[in-house]
């Protein structure tokens, strides 16, 4: 950590102006080093010194590894901690809170748009794909299953993904009817059971009549 | 005997040369015609004058309107017949039959490559989600629908399109392990009653043990 710019991190924010710059250089950097050299080579160290800035800069506008993918990515949300978040609640309600974390990260058509721009790369290049990959294996899979403690953790891990990534593309992306102006609370109802299925097994609210068991 | 060979048969193959040219030309304007005004737009005798032939010779070589646009976009196989052949057998093994029935029309890399690149096109621009949205409604949704004969049909039809989608986009684009090496098998009784719950809201095998009922 140089001299000069560690105290600006205790001493207060930067000037807009003068902090806009700084973050959008690391986030440039950022962005080219994730390309070329995937998500496991990266670090906050090595993003500092293709910006040409101190690391302890790159801490002070990033928390950590998975917040610089995520916005170097256009991705305006954290898969992590959404499904920590839904993780950490009640585990009969976990596929519902996922669901609703899920949808409610995606309100926004900003996020939208940086998920389907992030899909559409990752479906067209291998190393896009390759990139996804390894930052969806460390940030979110991974924990994930460490979370869920089961022996086949990860496989249900990727089964959740692939029903919420779903649901993104024909809901946002193709945007098929009714599903794309179906409620948030319809959702939960059809979609909620299917993610608790595949994260935990419980058949929870599914039975012949499709009402929650009481 | 596939219906589109039938009147081959009866007037006789062309040569190969010229059936190749014939052919190829038909499918160029499918694609151009389709690009440029959509799906239901589109007609067997539109493409026919497009490509400046009969439209005899387009019947000839393609049996119905789908078939064109699945071959012009590089889809090798028709979801509206997999998703027919799976709702004519047994109600309590749709789920099952219809996983079976996609992941064998995915098993070969050259049909891979045409779902995830008609996925890729669609998800980057509007006019390609319109068109795969169009024909999905059309020759897909619709006809699930009809054949499920529920009043919330259409929207089983887009939750279950939802979970096959994810899964390819999953298992085949980004290819996150262990989904991706994950057997047929293991995949019929991790999705197959998701695939059931959403069209036919059977809890099926979904009980706490993860055992298919007696």
């Amino acid at each position: 950590m140089s001299a000069d710019e560690a105290p600006r991190r205790r001493r207060g924010r930067p000037k807009a102006a003068e902090a806009g710059d700084t973050r959008g250089r690391i986030l440039t950097a950022a962005a080219q080093e994730f390309s070329r050299h995937g998500y496991e080579a990266v670090s906050l160290r090595s993003v500092a010194r293709a910006a040409g800035v101190d690391a302890a800069l790159v801490h002070h506008y990033f928390e950590d590894k998975a917040e610089l993918f995520t916005q170097s990515m256009g991705l305006p949300f954290r898969p992590d901690r959404l499904v920590h978040a839904a993780l950490a609640g009640p585990r009969e309600d976990v596929g519902a809170n996922l669901l609703r974390a899920a949808l409610a990260s995606l309100d926004r058509p900003a996020a939208r748009t940086g998920v389907l721009g992030l899909l559409r790369t990752a479906l067209g290049h291998e190393f896009a794909a390759e990139l996804l990959r390894q930052f969806l294996v460390r940030e979110v899979l991974h924990r994930v299953a460490e979370e869920l403690d089961l022996p086949d953790g990860e496989l249900r891990a990727t089964l959740t993904a692939s029903q919420l990534v779903g649901l993104v593309v024909l809901r946002y992306g193709i945007r098929a009817e009714p599903l794309a102006q179906a409620s948030v609370e319809e959702l939960v109802a059809r979609v909620g059971p299917v993610l608790q299925w595949h994260l935990l097994g419980f058949p929870d609210p599914l039975d012949p009549g499709e009402r929650p068991r009481e």
